[in-house]
């Protein structure tokens, strides 16, 4: 495969974007990541889309055909990936495969989500659909619940607290009120997370990442055809992907996802580096144990001490790794399908040090991780600043 | 890209299948590619399956961690696509991207769909995801009416007759009587198509696709690879995708699909290979129509001409093109998703001459033609013998 960089990045504003459709989100990102590119849509050889479940959000699939025709791409190929909340990522993947393959030059890897047009009920019977619907959801499990299970044990296991699992949702918002595109731009503190009208406990409201609409794109192209473009092309070093049980119930052990344990260690191998290598991370905080147990699967820790590493300011901006400076799930919101495109976006700003008030100093690599589920499939990618 | 070649395919049966789950249906399929690749899971690095609306059918969505798990095959990744009908032809090409490139040397590219656990009102309703959810469906336009909307135009410029369109059913039926994993395995007459209950006239029940569960698998390989596995290797020598408009009537003209002409070009000139080399061909037929009309945006007659041939009898096994041998998805079935794999399972079989019955002779190279929706997404693929 030959080297594939990152030329263009851009991102709607999360939130509940009530008088935004489906379409215009997708085509709003792509157009900022074509404007930071610095290059027209007759440019771009294909696309790929990240998206979960507009089929039961909004009732529309064939979403690839589409995003091409509403953003005036025709007859550019659009393919949609779908792995529940990490389609982002998937589509990040699909589209460094085939330019890497060489059969296309440039490609958009978009994601997006339209999760605010339905009622609450609603919603989450659509969230359902992304546990196993046979097994978990049919009799009545709740996707915070599968989150609630894991945090219940990884405190009886670890030690870990409430008030280190608040304080992933108070750094991620501390974070977010610097970012102009997160759904949250404000602080809370500890208490307000423990006092929070409870999810499945021991998780709190906002221990729980929002339903959020939003988009967001990236530009690949060739690292030989982007040094046309930019002088700060981002080389996509590593990518990692692995599944992992669709049930909970059928892990060996509910405080690790193996499949991020596995889909990092492809990414670690193909990058050439180590957890200790990586200057900035954005992690799949759906909820804030998640965030926990994703420092501790990545390496960023040892097991069990995620909870420790944030109760001592080590994940803060500033911290031994900065993680999820973009405000997280938790904060800048969680358009499902965007998700993992928001992350790259992320690190791409943060390499390129366009960050503000939330940049990291020194950054050299990145790296995202992106989880569907209660970790059915995890996707892991590396970036490095390629000047 | 390296070479890339297949080495196995399975079928389910397809049809109304009320006592096959469906992820049972997909890990049937796969078994039975692997066993006729001669390999274990084991040796698979990665999967693609093409689906398009378990969320709405089934209400599961993240199909590619339950089809990973429920086969054994973790932690191998597993990526679903969706490009409405289109699905499975887009998870053929994006599991040949991902060998090509290198990053995969076995993988399994598969199809799915389980349509007929839904009331036919609830099932119609699916269907409009595949089209335009706010500019046609929400109008009351449905599926058949959009191809009906082309038959008209196509009879009144062309002069086709409803006759021509009936005979494709018939030659398909004639055909899918010597499949044995086809849906409806017998022969009906001009008369039968032309006096059946009519959906949207012109069109009858007996020029539509069935509704139709089933699943398909095509096991893939470095072609240096395959040589260790097979003699008989099948070479993807030709890939093209291309988008169309999503709405009908934001095209130019209702009698050519531009999507079909677009990625058929990509996919000859990738081959080296004209319309006339091609020796056997699955194309698309959701409805009498779409074959006569993809049988003239493939090049293998002129425009206008594809009621012609199939009244001289040049797409019968035979002819001088012949199409649709397994049946096509008027009489073999048209589980959405599996569609663009099973045609791929018909061409392979039809190179390695085991199809029986309906075997063509001196068959050299096959051309497989997915069509999404009304045209919104058009996919070609090209295959050659190996030995």
């Amino acid at each position: 495969m030959r080297d594939v960089a990152i030329i263009g990045a851009g991102i709607t504003k999360f939130g509940e974007l009530w008088n935004t459709s489906f379409r215009d989100l997708f085509v709003d990102a792509g157009a900022r990541a074509l404007e930071d590119a610095g290059l027209g849509g007759d440019e771009i050889d294909a696309l790929y889309v990240g998206n979960m479940s507009a089929g039961q959000f909004i009732r529309q699939e064939h979403i690839g055909s589409l995003i091409a025709d509403h953003a005036g791409l025709i007859p550019a190929p659009c393919t949609r990936v779908e792995a529940a909340c990490a389609s982002g990522g998937l589509a990040l993947r699909e589209a460094f495969i085939s330019v890497g393959a060489g059969i296309n030059d440039i490609v958009v890897a978009g994601g997006i989500e339209k999760m605010t047009d339905l009622l609450t009920d609603q919603t989450n019977g659509v969230l359902g659909a992304l546990a196993d619907r046979e097994w978990e959801a049919f009799v009545g499990t709740t996707y915070p619940g599968l989150y609630a299970l894991m945090a219940r044990r990884h405190m009886h296991k670890y030690g870990t607290t409430r008030e280190q699992m608040a304080k992933v949702a108070v750094k991620n918002h501390k974070n977010g009120a610097l970012n102009p595109y997160a759904q949250y731009q404000r602080e809370i503190t500890v208490d307000h997370v423990l006092n929070s009208p409870p999810v499945a406990d021991p998780l709190t409201t906002l221990d729980s990442s929002p339903i959020s609409d939003g988009g967001a794109a990236l530009v690949l192209a060739s690292a030989d055809i982007a040094k046309e473009y930019t002088d700060t092309p981002i080389i996509i070093t590593g990518s990692g992907q692995a599944s992992g049980t669709l049930s909970l119930h059928d892990r060996k052990s509910l405080t690790e996802i193996p499949a991020t344990v596995h889909a990092s260690e492809i990414a670690y191998k193909m990058a050439g580096v180590k957890p200790e290598d990586i200057d900035v991370a954005e992690v799949h905080d759906c909820f804030t144990i998640a965030e926990i147990m994703a420092t501790e699967d990545l390496g960023f820790c040892e097991k069990g001490e995620g909870g420790k590493i944030i109760e001592e300011n080590e994940t803060e901006i500033g911290g031994k790794i900065p993680i999820n400076t973009s405000g997280g799930l938790k904060s800048k919101g969680h358009p499902l399908g965007a998700t993992g495109i928001a992350q790259g976006v992320e690190i791409v700003t943060q390499l390129k040090e366009e960050a503000g008030k939330r940049q990291v100093d020194g950054v050299e690599i990145g790296l995202t991780h992106n989880i569907g589920g209660s970790g059915g499939t995890g996707v892991v990618h590396i970036f490095e600043r390629g000047d």
